[in-house]
């Protein structure tokens, strides 16, 4: 393989002059610049990332640490990551931390290293300290770590209040809600708690079921929703993200309820999934693109080393009128 | 943040003795060892991964190049490989072309730098040579690219008269098949080939609708679907993937139609979108599981060096009678 100094003599041009133009440097001609990458084309150079990086600190990699690829709202959102990321010269890797701290400890160490230039965390369940003297830029979306790591998020407050009406419209008497269990105070639990007190405020009695992120795959919502059903036949409406309002769904048809008459069900995230179930779900979308868009926005600025103004960015959410609340 | 020197000399060894305990080297007594590594422990040392990886030139990182992350086959397929890859201490990058050739090709040529170890491929759609020149252990998932890139997939011949039987046995009269469009030959085009056959063998109309990775989100495949069967009345069955399964069937039953008894539907892959609807699918499921833990076994032997026995490997598929065909 063609090395830096085979581009140098065939460009005709000193080694550090080839750098320069690796790096990025204006400090060569047009002309010079031209023959040096002429002469990479012809001998099909491929520099070393490694070796870039040690220069220039740079890896040109993002790393988005999520606790499921295959949770639709992480999924999705890191879908638009790495179409935003890729629009800006980013690579982005994504890892899963199957919802495990020593994963996510694990992964933190890798990252400290050299070989990403900034993280996105969709999971911070570990000691403060690990993110707080973590010297590299990080953001989150829908975790407060502390004032000066930047959060992108929706506006869950209205996202609770809006699934909260849904249910008020219908005239359920009886509604549970999904909540994803965390150690942390993640920012989506106040779209839980506006939700709760929305629907006591209108005399509607209200539970949470807590679910563990590494608990069930969509089977185990099957199962889950089935039993509460099951169990609990006053249950007039349920609110959860996208893929156990799914479950909740159709275990109330299959059990005969009317839906959205006599069972209601508003699905919180919007994706796709929303839509599969021969009737539309009614739900709260978060705006995954604009979301995407806007961390990666924020992180680059502090990859550049700008100061970024304001560490809490909060994108409104929308509400969609479907056919089951 | 802590140096090297700073270990070696809390350690009270040599800087070289402290490399040789990070890169695994045997040539270090126990305990010396263990005062290394409590010293890195005493002073947070981390690594620097970039550094390290010019010595070793390994990243511990893998790659895996798919044309979506949001396709249910790639997105549960790199979370197994994801959860695999993490038994053996290795970190995948997981990167989507978007199904656009220049940014597969911008992709390979990240890969061939030394930033990751090995490759997965999802796809492959640009000339022969840069794989065949790639010069770094490389597998594919469901291509051919030539006799000595091993692949893993699973047994296409099978799925596709699987597939067909079903809508054999409901008496079906005219059945589409969706295909996804690739220009190179894509080895689940067998399935696609052998459901025809047999379909034919049986005087049943059979036709091919060609789509490509990056035309359809989920709303393109229900507009797709809906304007499908309301020009052609006589459509009395589809094979597709899970997700334009989904949309298949939704647009069906939405129209009236009885299904299975009038319209039949089976999703091909299998993953859990195949239960999200209301009726369970009838589906050809791919070992997801299993193809993921092969797939990782023999891209870890390349990267180890050790010669890989046979380079085709086939896992069987199964059928899982459902409620639609």
């Amino acid at each position: 393989m063609a090395t830096i100094r085979d581009v140098a003599a065939r460009a005709g041009v000193a080694v550090c002059t080839v750098s320069r133009v690796l790096n990025g440097s204006a400090a060569v001609s047009p002309k010079t610049k031209a023959r040096i990458t002429d002469a990479m084309a012809e001998l099909d150079y491929v520099p070393n990332e490694l070796a870039r990086g040690m220069f220039r600190q740079k890896s040109g990699i993002v790393s988005m640490l999520v606790p499921s690829i295959r949770h639709m709202f992480f999924g999705n959102l890191a879908h638009f990551v790495e179409r935003e990321l890729y629009r800006h010269g980013y690579k982005l890797m994504l890892c899963s931390t199957d919802g495990k701290k020593e994963r996510e400890a694990e992964y933190m160490r890798t990252f400290r290293s050299n070989l990403v230039d900034g993280v996105i965390l969709g999971v911070a369940s570990l000691d403060l300290d690990v993110y707080e003297n973590f010297k590299k830029p990080l953001i989150t979306t829908d975790i407060r770590i502390n004032d000066s790591i930047p959060v992108v998020v929706s506006d869950n407050d209205t996202g609770g209040a809006l699934a909260a009406d849904a249910f008020i419209r219908r005239g359920c008497k009886c509604v549970i809600q999904l909540i994803s269990a965390s150690e942390r105070f993640v920012l989506s639990l106040q779209r839980h708690l506006r939700f709760a007190a929305k629907l006591r405020d209108a005399g509607i009695a209200v539970q949470d079921v807590e679910i563990k992120w590494d608990e069930f795959d969509y089977h185990g919502y099957q199962e889950l929703a089935q039993s509460i059903l099951d169990a609990h036949p006053e249950i007039d409406g349920v609110m959860a993200a996208d893929m156990p309002a799914c479950a909740f769904l159709k275990a109330a048809i299959r059990m005969g309820r009317r839906v959205p008459e006599e069972f209601c069900v508003v699905a919180y995230d919007g994706t796709y999934l929303a839509h599969v179930n021969t009737l539309d779900m009614t739900a709260v979308s978060q705006p995954l693109d604009e979301m995407a868009a806007k961390m990666v926005e924020v992180l680059l600025e502090l990859i550049d080393g700008s100061e970024v103004k304001g560490t809490y960015v909060q994108l409104p959410v929308s509400f969609r009128q479907g056919e089951t609340a």
